[in-house]
């Protein structure tokens, strides 16, 4: 099984380049941002993986992440550390949803989370480029994948999370062997004493977008719905936007799609979904600004968007406003209730990430921003089992005479 | 996408069976437990399933259970509840387990666990037969799996499940529309009192094995390794048995493949794995009997594999006494222990019934039941992020000057 997780192969990438001044920066060495302060892209050879590669080889690859391993960074085999990056299904929820409407669950990969592509890219690469100790800031959810696959190659890692982060989430990132810290802040006040530590020399700064690899493990996102879908793209995509990586992870893998002459140059509506508690990139893309203030005061159920302050704004904001699309925001009540009715009606328990999602999906079609005859995608970018669920229990004792009418 | 979901197509069950006396019983009505109370199997008409099937078409298809089709029992394609049933990965475990140890990991199925595979081929099959309300015991993933296909084709279900059941379970029993009991007693307890309702024609009673068609989705999980393996089995098989419907359901498969000629008569050696606080299956297993016993105070940190008493324990001690395996018990804190060393170790969470294969793969290594060179699979059944993780808290004041060295 498995061989091209441990044969070695050509790569394709010929170096980065920073998002803002288009400047180049040999890959095979450690970068975090560009000297401008903004995310570093990796660029590949596209007319020589057009060479190398045809949709019909792909099509008998097994429909693993590492499918697309000629539009990935890794290139040293050796230095894959998989724990099984499956294809997430597609799941129609025609009763709480739409006809057209499908849910990309996300949930289905290792530790329970998309952050599982970009990390897993991000530690391969890592691995690749001799880092040893790693710290990161973290929601929940990317600190447990960055623990994992950290762990199976034995690299050391220390993780930041706000104060509040579910009591799951700080103990599955400890079960996999990282140090864990909870923070009196948000994010980004997880993100300044990784920045502080990293400037001293302790450890590499594995932030979302300040290495330039997580952005393409997530980038998978967007090559396999275009598998999935026979090589057509969705009339919308409803993304869950926190730092934005896998909104702008996608916008990348359609163009490299449409470069390879796979895709046309038609592309969804992206919608950049937050909470009404913070909600940066709306505030910014309504205004029309190109970048994005910190949110102050940022509170939602929905713990993995809230990111008051996203290193890519630009990118996100960018990417929404060409396709068409739009930043949208919404409540925690509506948020809870489409994690309720979608559990209850069609059977798909999502995350709050997920329920905005749906949430944002229902107001748009309110507001004639789409309509029910569009096919749409919702990212769910999280089992919604890490998610505290609403009380359930009454008890039936079974030495007493049953009322089975009453059950 | 997903055709095979919708259009119709033939299929091949001949009849159902009895397990003990091979009495014949139609197919296309409902039935649960033969007249000597025991399982049904479903029979297949496997030589024009080899006509109509190669090895070939199958590689071609999607490799989701659906591929496994023309081996399943449901006729019409529109009573199929999908919430994605992916083919789950084999993760390999060379730190805490060995080289040649693969987990299959069945934590990815919808739901989290593979009871998925089991009730999206019952609901189905239940809603083929026109049932409208289904009860159901359960020590939790059961229960979750039944609530989640049964709210996607509006079939009204009753859970009832041990009162020590983790909150989590129920809550997400719960959350997908079911009715949830916590009743005190142990799982054979709730199955009576489903087992008095069904009697007073309440409801249809869908308890492991009852009922015919769970089995045929277990089944998939010994199609699936063959066909992983490329069509070859590994050298041993080690199944957390509470009912057995798993271990049970594989041995079928692998009958079925030899029968279609895909595979040839060598077989894994099959370890049922049990808890030293509930172990009938072992201790019937030890003293030669065929049948075994109820085991009074259960008890284990594995609940789905505190099971007293097994209506299929007959075909368990077969199965694994014709694969020259055996039926092995380890106690909790090696269960915990191999849990614990999985996830910091190989990054991967199992759940306790995962960890007590490992801890079983590694008492029979010890005893030189098995070698460090055979190829070994074991399957951890549910996601470990359902069960209760060992707490993990310390705060950092991010207003304090930060001792990094103390970090
Ligand atoms: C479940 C979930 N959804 C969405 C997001 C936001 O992802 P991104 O950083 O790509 O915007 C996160 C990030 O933590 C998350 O955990
Ligand atoms: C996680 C887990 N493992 C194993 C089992 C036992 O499965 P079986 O009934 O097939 O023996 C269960 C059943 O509840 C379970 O939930």
């Amino acid at each position: 099984m498995d061989d091209y997780l441990t044969a070695d192969r050509p790569t394709f990438v010929t170096h980065l380049e920073c998002s803002m001044t288009g400047e180049h920066y040999p890959a095979d060495t450690l970068h975090n941002l560009s000297k401008v302060g903004r995310p570093l892209l990796v660029r590949y050879d596209l007319s020589a993986v057009g060479e190398a590669l045809s949709r019909d080889t792909l099509s008998a690859r097994d429909t693993d992440l590492w499918r697309w391993r000629e539009l990935l960074p890794v290139r040293r085999a050796e230095n894959i550390v998989s724990l099984g990056e499956i294809e997430t299904p597609l799941i129609p929820v025609p009763k709480s949803g739409g006809e057209r409407v499908l849910v990309k669950d996300e949930g289905r990969l290792p530790t329970g989370s998309f952050k599982a592509r970009g990390l897993v890219m991000a530690v391969a690469m890592a691995k690749e480029l001799g880092v040893r100790r790693i710290a990161m800031p973290t929601n929940g959810n990317a600190g447990a994948a960055l623990a994992a696959y950290a762990a199976r190659c034995g690299i050391e890692t220390i993780v930041f999370c706000p104060e509040d982060t579910p009591e799951v989430n700080v103990r599955e990132i400890a079960a996999q062997g990282s140090r864990v810290w909870r923070v009196n802040g948000l994010i980004d006040d997880c993100g300044a004493i990784v920045a502080k530590g990293a400037a001293e020399g302790r450890w590499f700064d594995f932030s979302t977008l300040k290495e330039p690899y997580r952005i393409e493990g997530k980038k998978t996102m967007g090559l396999e719905l275009a598998a999935q879908l026979g090589w057509r793209l969705p009339d919308a995509i409803f993304y869950p936007t926190g730092g934005g990586t896998g909104l702008i992870g996608m916008w990348k893998a359609f163009d490299e799609l449409e470069a390879l002459g796979w895709i046309g140059s038609k592309r969804p509506r992206m919608y950049a979904v937050q909470a009404s508690g913070c909600a940066p990139i709306v505030r910014a893309f309504e205004a029309g600004e190109e970048h994005a203030e910190r949110w102050e005061d940022a509170h939602t159920v929905a713990a993995g968007i809230r990111v008051p302050r996203a290193v890519g704004d630009f990118l996100i904001l960018r990417a929404v406003r060409e396709s068409g699309g739009k930043a949208l925001a919404v409540g925690d009540p509506a948020i809870l209730k489409a994690v309720d009715d979608c559990a209850r009606r069609d059977g798909l328990l999502l995350c709050p990430e997920g329920g905005a999602t749906l949430a944002a999906y229902r107001q748009a079609l309110r507001d004639g921003e789409v309509d029910a005859d569009e096919e749409v995608v919702l990212f769910n970018c999280a089992t919604g089992l890490k998610y505290p669920l609403p009380p359930a229990s009454a008890t039936l004792d079974r030495h007493q005479v049953i009322d089975f009418e009453a059950l």
